[in-house]
């Protein structure tokens, strides 16, 4: 798979939602659901499905997604794909045959190139023709002409009841550093943290360094490193273990070294997997960044860009996991995700479970993205079991 | 004079140094000191001069620039200039005939195009050809190939000998608040202040704001931001009542909302009128840049660009000063320039003084830079004095 998307002088995997190198990245995957003899087809918006068709009845959902960002990393997305497809053909070499049909997956844009999650939110009926038709990414260019471009349908029909998926099961690389750093081989994600994302614009007034005396000045840079040198204590007050908050990206105007700041615009993205904890965390930002614009004379106005609640898997099917590690002897934790993913989204209709295994060095989004195959197997292993045990 | 310089859809006066309307103001004003009567020329890197000449004995020079910055202001360096041609036709007007001659100057690139306050540092001996030969703007272009483009000779002799020049007198704006607030007139310099200019460099580790427990960051941002929030403890610590501190500039990288920072590369600009204030500030700096480091897990690098000693301005002419404005019975201050003036050039070489009047709102380097003719009026008529007690 991922020698699609690889080009000379270009760093990482580039396989951007409706690129051509996407799309070769789905067919090629439909060729290899059709080897191993399941009914594949591609949706009207590019989701691609391979079905191990024994009934009618509800569907074991088992997958993740072939986009990546720009630059990216061999395994996001890319891992969860392939190991469901694995899984299916484990349970075919066992000679195994369920009493359940079994969909292996690859959902379009979990990347969010035109925002959201469309392919597996499509799927679940959470968006229709008219978001469709609407939808941009953040060049303008529309969602409907990059469908079109492809030979995709944007107005066809893509949902899936919920009665017609069991379940659905993700396998991914944890994004982070926790299990390796714990030493542990697998984790199972309990819930999906919220989110909130502010942009934060501080204004005071831009003057001469040499000429403005300290306590004459509205410095918009000392509001903003006033609220980032506040982050530990609004943590340790108002957030807790699962809690982030990231200043990623800031800029000073005008932005010369001879210059006092005239304003301070910033991003705040706010996390937790408890949505009262997320609110304790708004509140305290809020009050922080009042208390900093009132100290150095600045304005303050905060531009609350989206607030997505966390989302809690099913007990069930992670019950179900714990049980299959135990059986499995690997050490595995309970956590949160931190990320988003296709899961998030089917665990508001469906049962959902959602697997992590170790990165290295917690980098993804990244050329160096890495897992080794033996740190993979562990989770790859416990996918089929869990496939096999909801299947079977 | 600053109906040169401006252009529709341009905002300010822009005489940027050996621009056209650079080149075209210092022509005007030779026609102006020609039409005083003073003999005029320009030199071979644009300085010009018009003397009145009655002995060959040293001469009394007054005057300050005409170049701006882009989008500059109708005050900042060309007050000096015209107050300069001013007091010479006060004087005449008067019928007064100097013992002493007196040189009206307007130096070339004051504001540093090519580093440095190149005229008043060339009158005064500091650079020579190998410099102009060597130097280039941050755009790459060089300063001997702007100079030919405007018929100059950048291999031709410009330094004045210190025995040519008896005392150096300049008018200017404050370029800050200090005056206006405290309701006086004129302040008089007794100091330039020493800067040193650093470039720090914080490295850490770039990861995904979502994956990454707060615990396991190496979070650039917040190691500047600790950096930002310490400034008033340094400045209480190591520094006095005219130190001055400015982060003015700051990238971060990758700078994506999502993203904790990796790197986050600053300036740091520190001021006093007292060396060794200045190397205490410039310490404490270290040390808290090297504890944020320390607490976040981040590289430090230190570019030290620039420590440009204090400049104390002569005691005797400032003492002439005060005792004229008391005279005048107008209120004055003595205080320290935050910023460079072509004044400290000349005092490290022959007596020289400064005197500012206030700066509306303490804006400068910008269009809406203003003062009152009302409040220009005490200070030009203090320059003319000065000139008189020190040329008659």
């Amino acid at each position: 798979m991922n020698a699609l998307g690889v080009a000379p002088g270009r760093a990482g995997i580039n396989r951007v939602s409706f690129s051509d190198a996407d799309m070769a990245g789905r067919r090629w995957l439909m060729t290899r659901m059709a080897d191993a003899g399941l009914a594949t087809w591609m949706d009207c918006i590019g989701n691609v499905f391979g079905r191990w068709d024994v009934s009618d009845g509800p569907a074991v959902m088992v997958g993740s997604h072939l986009d990546t960002v720009v630059m990216g990393g061999p395994l996001d997305g890319t891992l969860g794909v392939c190991a469901g497809l694995e899984a299916v053909r484990t349970l075919q070499d066992a000679g195994l045959t369920p009493r359940r049909s079994i969909v292996v997956v690859s959902t379009a844009d979990e990347e969010g190139r035109f925002g959201g999650m469309l392919g597996s939110q499509a799927i679940c009926g959470e968006v229709g023709p008219d978001w469709i038709a609407a939808a941009a990414d953040s060049d303008g260019n529309r969602l409907s002409d990059a469908l079109s471009t492809q030979g995709l349908d944007p107005t066809g029909p893509v949902a899936w009841s919920p009665e017609s998926i069991a379940a659905f099961l993700e396998l991914h690389i944890e994004q982070g550093p926790v299990l390796e750093r714990a030493g542990e081989a697998i984790g199972l994600v309990d819930a999906v943290s919220g989110v909130f994302n502010w942009t934060v614009t501080l204004t005071g007034e831009a003057n001469h360094s040499g000429t403005t005396p300290m306590d004459h000045r509205r410095d918009a840079f000392r509001g903003l490193a006033d609220f980032g040198h506040a982050i530990d204590r609004i943590i340790a007050e108002a957030g807790g273990e699962q809690s982030r908050l990231t200043v990623g990206k800031a800029t000073l105007s005008p932005n010369f070294p001879h210059s006092v700041a005239g304003t301070a615009s910033f991003s705040i993205i706010g996390r937790d997997a408890d949505e009262s904890v997320m609110e304790a965390l708004a509140e305290a930002c809020r009050s922080s960044l009042a208390a900093a614009a009132e100290r150095h004379g600045l304005g303050l106005d905060i531009v609350k860009h989206s607030w997505l609640k966390p989302t809690r898997l099913d007990a069930g099917i992670h019950q179900r996991l714990c049980r299959l590690c135990d059986r499995m002897d690997v050490p595995y934790r309970t956590l949160p995700s931190g990320a988003g993913h296709d899961a998030q989204t089917f665990a508001r209709h469906v049962p959902a479970g959602l697997v992590f295994v170790p990165s290295a060095g917690g980098i993804s989004h990244a050329p160096n993205e890495h897992t080794e195959w033996e740190s993979i197997r562990p989770g790859a292993n416990l996918l089929a079991q869990a496939v096999a045990d909801l299947a079977l």
